[in-house]
């Protein structure tokens, strides 16, 4: 268990949004904190002109996904309101910058990589979802 | 005209998302980065206890307001699915915090000002919304 | 006087740094502000490939100059030598970045302001090193 | 091995700058991503009015590290002077953190715990200094 986890469960009993599940939580923190640095490090290695909406979207994607991260590491202003629709913003989000990726997936490794890396930080914020519907 | 604004209209003609209204999105690029500078100032400045759920939201809607300022500042990747769910997401956040603001505005005026700043970043966020919905 | 400057004078008595010159501090704040306004919009509208250190350059510019400028408006835990460090490498960064925007500011009218808005920054930077000497 | 890491791993023959570590670099990404996400987290725990000191201090840490880690996975501009200015400046952000946290960790597990983790992110920057010094 890492140093976020720990500090994390310190604080499952405080949390002002009650029945928050917090496997699924931390496993969303994990995700966006991925997708920020392989969104990061994919819009930085784009060098063909034909990338430029990947590096863009790209750019977007670390910026949305580094935001969602920190509001989630922030338990005492939780809002339900306010964590669906960030949640769904960058569901929205990285699956439109996976897309662009998945296009030129076959010319770069990097592509490849960082459309798995959004992917996967999308189910993450949908796992999020589901949870907050369920309780 | 200031910088920004000034590299904006260099690239009104190549932007990638059509119909954009370019005064629109100026003006909340503007008001995002009002909020982000008055919430990261008024979380600064909540001492009390009871303020902890203020400080915590202002943070948020800090790094919130941030994130939508850059998807802004970067035409080329723009897409409307994206930008849309962004703004939906902004506007509450910033609704949220200057509800909680408001709640102390008679002690602090911090909060006060906060509070006013948040509101006009939703309404610019808004403004979007309805810019987008009539092209 | 916006609402962020209106907030800094509210402070200006309470914060923790005594002797802060707070009209130079202002302007760093605007200058920082503009400095990662203006590197997110250069760094997105880089198509070609010769161009790819400049992107990148000015990725790490308004992530800095973001970063200097929300130290700027946390008085509450100013310190001194943190924020000498932190102006310094700020400083580092946009003349490194001014200086590579400036290398293609003949084809580019983004590069040529952006390396404007990356020196203003830095001279703001360097004016708040300066005034911090003097008290 | 992560996505980051691997990611990172692909660029190593290509990076601008010459003899870099990516061994230590790779550490330092890690340690600045720990060190954002504990600060942030200790930031919004605090909820004393003795602890202000400690949350501006850890909200600056936080956005000092992130932006440290976000200009380690852009290779593509890489400067050795720009690094190593921004390294001192996350180096002397961490242990002042770290310094103020550590000054009430007998009360707070998160400020134990944040202390600890600023460190580390300030020994991994001192790593990297050391390294580029070596080359």
């Amino acid at each position: 268990m890492n140093s976020t986890m720990q500090m994390m469960q310190n604080h499952s009993n405080d949390m002002s949004m009650a029945g928050m599940n917090m496997t699924v939580m931390q496993e969303c923190i994990e995700a966006c904190s991925a997708c920020e640095q392989a969104c990061t490090m994919c819009a930085d290695s784009m060098m063909a002109p034909e990338m430029a909406t990947c590096r863009s979207m790209c750019s977007n994607a670390a910026d949305m996904s580094a935001a969602m991260m920190r509001v989630m590491l922030r338990p005492t202003g939780m809002s339900r309101e306010v964590m669906s629709s960030m949640l769904q913003a960058t569901m929205v989000m990285c699956m439109a910058c996976a897309d662009e990726c998945m296009m030129h997936a076959d010319m770069s490794a990097d592509c490849k990589m960082c459309a798995e890396v959004c992917r996967q930080c999308a189910a993450a914020c949908q796992a999020m979802i589901d949870s907050m519907a369920v309780v």
